[in-house]
């Protein structure tokens, strides 16, 4: 597959843009018209920057408001075209998009349409140019992809093809079985964005909230099947554009964007497959290679089987070597040859780092997940384009497969084990004895604050590397705003990842008003708490306000409810079951949430989570 | 008229809430349910502090998801309301909204739904407590304040009423008219909410965009003339969330919230007045007050009638004097005691005042306009509690009427004269020569950068304190993101300013990439670009693409054109007329504009914005 993307997808100049595309390693790319003209850069130099860079200049892009007007206007816009003709010889490009009119077209003649594209596809043809029609989602009177591809058969002129774009596609819910019956030659180009699903007005939509492909919810491998199919073989380039892409860094936002592309064409590759047609069938029964576009594949991965670990980082560690002996965590000794302690509560292993710089404060430093393979793993992450972490090993030691996640947690590939032990414990404590655990516990989700600019690349990191399943997100009010909530799991809930995208804070304040943490799962929650409580844990206070509306809600037995505020646990339930939980004060950053699940209960007491942030917004504002 | 609000506005923990509230002179709060059972204190120390801080406590919220359920369901509902009711009576409250069914209603039979209400009023009853009935734009049966209404008339029960919530209505496009027909004494609740128009679910519009009254583009006056007419006479109150104010400072929250029902108060009053009704005009002849609600009135004034300066403060104004020269300024000499210089071409006056912190880089301080009376306008603005801001005067020197603007800019209320000219100009420049200019200049619009958090507090402090009038709001791609701008200005023109909300930046990353201006206009802009290229004026350089797209776009005379080109001169044409501009090299966040505008030309040259921006950009990456 040809990879491409448009330069307004990023930030910066036309030459950051083109520079950061290279080192991305995109094929192509679309040249944003306004980012041609607000260059200090000729259209010459333009030119043998991206042949030096490697980069194919693939589409010129918008021509806007062509067809569908009166005469005077034609003249005009074909004096315009042929300008942008002129220029586009100059910079060796030989094809541009032009979008169906939105603002200047007056007549609704298809007859007329064909006439005036027809003007256009002969003098582009002078020039040797090939026009790609495409209909926008909010064109006047041409804004369906079908209704294009007919204009573009009737003028039948070698010059003038058509442009498909997922989103204008896409977002109108225009069917995309149809795509197969265009002719490959006549589509000129394929655009591909994500978006979610928003009931908005289709250009403020298109504006503001586009993604890339794996950030969103359209069926873009089902769309890319039936360009496949059709035999479309040129490029497959991104045009995306939202409030924060364009504000973010330039490579990096490269980077996320062609892992997009690569997830993108497994996913359509997965898709041809578990969709094969009868024809397509005799004709993968005659050749490998069913279609003429060739889809790279990736290294397979199975979801993870659970968390292999947590570890948490600080420079001075007492605290939460504290926080975890008073929840029931075992210490079970010092690594051999690293600055690091092992906590375990059964198969609940935390590790606990003291190489943090210093007066760091407590962090998630790191999270480890059992795969199968963790070497396949890492080289379909590394496929993906996701920075490798290094980490020191000793002969005989265990050597971990490590990733860097967009917000900098670092995730290690771990061999996983069926009864959920991990074999790497035993170059812990040397010489300590290890009494088995009588305690059943694991880590139940990890939740980790975004920062805004990653939160979508975050979201499409977990998806393609590590196979989680993103679920719909959720908005959790907290007393300095709505937080952002997205949970990323598998599909038995053994491994649970939130995502939680804080609030951005006001610059004048100082006030931490967000932290992350890890939860533990146990049986009994209320024996739990109560030795945890005999132990001297500090528990995050809940007010008595939220047991009178507890009652009010759930009628629970006296007692229960007595309990349930004696100990500071919060509770919900569902048509699934029941959830109970706690969660310990915060050193730094983390803090811990022990829970049980009861029955079938799969959330993580959203009802409760305004009251966890409004306690601990209230306690960093007290001291 | 009774100002409240809802706790649910304002960021932060209850009592700051309060706090806020007091502090800002609200006469009652909406209790907002999560703010209570998030909050440590108990009901009693919340009464016992709203009282103390003369706060009514108006009305308790929401009760959600009670009517047109099973049987089941109703008991339970009931028991829940019981608790409430319980609740209400230990803070000392009467009144509780209760919300439509979104969630939990299964059947749609308004003879159900008036025999459960009727249950609740009963019960309510028993309790001392109003119940304030409220249609929800999404409720599942009903979402029609008409329809609520009708269901109280049927219960006909003295606790149950209605609540009216302008969001609810005129998102939905309700017509407000049948308000006059409602019952006084049956309209329990007022709740105001403004709003950008958008075309998007209503849902997220209500949960994301809402803003507070003369932010957005309800017809709120409108609304609330209604509800005066019908008779209704208790509190209106604000309800209001969006993504900004949740994360703004809670005590400025608050007194933006209060300005914007003062103004409302006004605007209502004025309504009313241009739309009284035979029935109404009888009325006033009878009788000066005439509606029971009664509307204070604000110190009347006309929108300004011109800039009467503009101020540039620097620690260094060395660069400034430089570029004002090199623009055909005068200096026209210092201040007899202040360490302030004066610059004038023509009615253009800036000062450059000196006293800046140290190292402070040159920015935009403050603004003069010309009003009828200072002493009004200035009364005006305190009334709509615009902080004041002092000025040191010595005898015989004029004294300014100074306000705070939202961004800290400082505006002036000044004396305007019929010609243009501006008293206090003698206190410059004493014993210096002042030749007449025969330079016809003026400040054509000044363009400030507000602070996210502040943008549409600052739209409604010009709007109610200065009489400009918003304009739609436009979008302009910058290689940082998009810049939302935001014109206010007067009817005629003779004031414009600019609002641009600048995209977040990075928080890794120092540059500064957006810029505030003053633009001024000239007679003939080619004369004034060349003299001031004689005198050596660094113009923001126009990369050479731009002149071949407008060649593309507007066929121009050759020659023209290469003057544009030459002088770096930016150019635009609409129906009405043509712009051309030119701006100066930025010095620390300032610089200026020089445009001429030829025919009824109206604009801002919008479409240049984008080469602005990345001029600018360019230019500040590289140094």
């Amino acid at each position: 597959m040809r990879t491409g993307i448009a330069t307004v997808c990023l930030s910066g100049t036309l030459k950051e843009k083109m520079q950061a595309c290279a080192i991305a390693g995109f094929d192509g790319i679309e040249i944003f018209e306004q980012d041609l003209v607000t260059s200090p850069l000729s259209p010459e130099e333009v030119r043998k920057m991206a042949a030096d860079l490697g980069l194919g200049l693939d589409l010129y892009q918008p021509f806007r408001d062509f067809d569908g007007v009166t005469p005077d206007l034609l003249k005009a816009n074909l004096r315009r075209a042929e300008a942008k003709f002129k220029l586009m010889s100059r910079l060796g490009m030989d094809t541009i998009l032009v979008c169906s009119n939105v603002a200047t077209a007056t007549i609704d003649d298809d007859e007329l349409r064909a006439s005036q594209l027809g003007e256009l596809a002969e003098l582009a043809g002078d020039h040797g140019v090939k026009v790609a029609y495409e209909a926008l989602a909010w064109g006047k009177y041409v804004n369906d992809y079908e209704h294009a591809y007919r204009l573009v058969e009737i003028v039948d002129h070698p010059n003038l093809g058509t442009c498909l774009d997922s989103f204008h596609i896409l977002s109108r819910d225009w069917d995309t079985a149809p795509i197969e019956k265009i002719n490959a030659d006549k589509i000129f180009f394929v655009q591909v964005a994500d978006a979610p699903k928003l009931s908005m007005d289709v250009l403020s939509w298109s504006r503001h909230y586009r993604v890339f492909p794996g950030e969103g919810q359209f069926e873009l491998a089902k769309f890319m099947g039936h360009v496949v199919r059709a035999g479309y073989t040129g490029p497959v380039s991104l045009e995306v554009f939202n409030d924060v892409f364009r504000q973010s860094d330039v490579e990096r936002t490269a980077v996320d964007a062609m892992r997009s592309l690569i997830w993108l064409e497994e996913q359509s590759a997965k898709w041809l497959e578990s969709n094969a047609t009868a024809a397509a069938s005799e004709q993968k029964a005659a050749s490998r290679r069913r279609y003429p576009m060739e889809l790279a594949t990736l290294p397979k991965v199975n979801e993870p089987a659970g968390f292999n670990f947590a570890e948490v980082k600080a420079d001075d560690t007492a605290q939460l070597e504290k926080l975890l002996g008073q929840l029931g965590f075992e210490f079970e000794g010092r690594h051999r040859t690293k600055d690091v302690q092992l906590w375990t509560m059964g198969q609940a292993r935390v590790i606990i780092n003291e190489q943090a710089a210093q007066h760091a404060e407590p962090a998630i430093a790191a999270l480890g997940f059992d795969v199968d393979s963790p070497v396949i793993a890492s080289a379909r992450a590394q496929q993906l384009k996701a920075p490798v972490v290094a980490r020191k090993v000793q002969a005989d030691e265990e050597v971990f497969q490590g990733i860097s996640a967009p917000d900098s947690t670092e995730i290690f590939l771990c061999q996983g084990s069926p009864d959920g032990t991990a074999a790497w414990t035993h170059e812990f404590g040397e010489g300590l004895e290890h009494p088995g655990s009588d305690v059943s516990a694991v880590i139940d989700h990890v939740n980790l604050a975004q920062p805004w600019q990653h939160f979508d690349e975050a979201v499409l990191f977990y998806t393609s590397a590590l196979a989680l399943e993103p679920q719909p997100f959720a908005e959790v009010p907290s007393p300095s705003g709505l937080v952002r909530s997205q949970v990323m799991e598998t599909s038995d809930g053994s491994v649970r990842l939130v995502l939680n995208l804080a609030p951005a804070q006001q610059a004048q304040t100082a006030r931490k008003t967000y932290q992350e943490h890890i939860a533990f799962a146990v049986d009994d929650l209320v024996a739990t708490a109560r030795s945890a409580h005999t132990r001297g844990l500090e528990f995050l206070e809940i007010p008595a306000n939220y047991y009178e509306d507890l009652d009010a809600r759930f009628e629970l037995e006296p007692e229960f409810l007595a309990t349930l505020k004696e100990l500071n646990l919060l509770y919900d339930r569902d048509a699934n079951g029941e959830f109970l939980h706690f969660y310990t004060a915060t050193v730094g950053s983390v803090f811990f949430e022990m829970v049980e699940r009861r029955g079938n209960y799969d959330g993580y007491g959203a009802p409760n989570a305004p009251v966890r942030h409004a306690v601990q917004y209230d306690s960093l504002h007290r001291s």
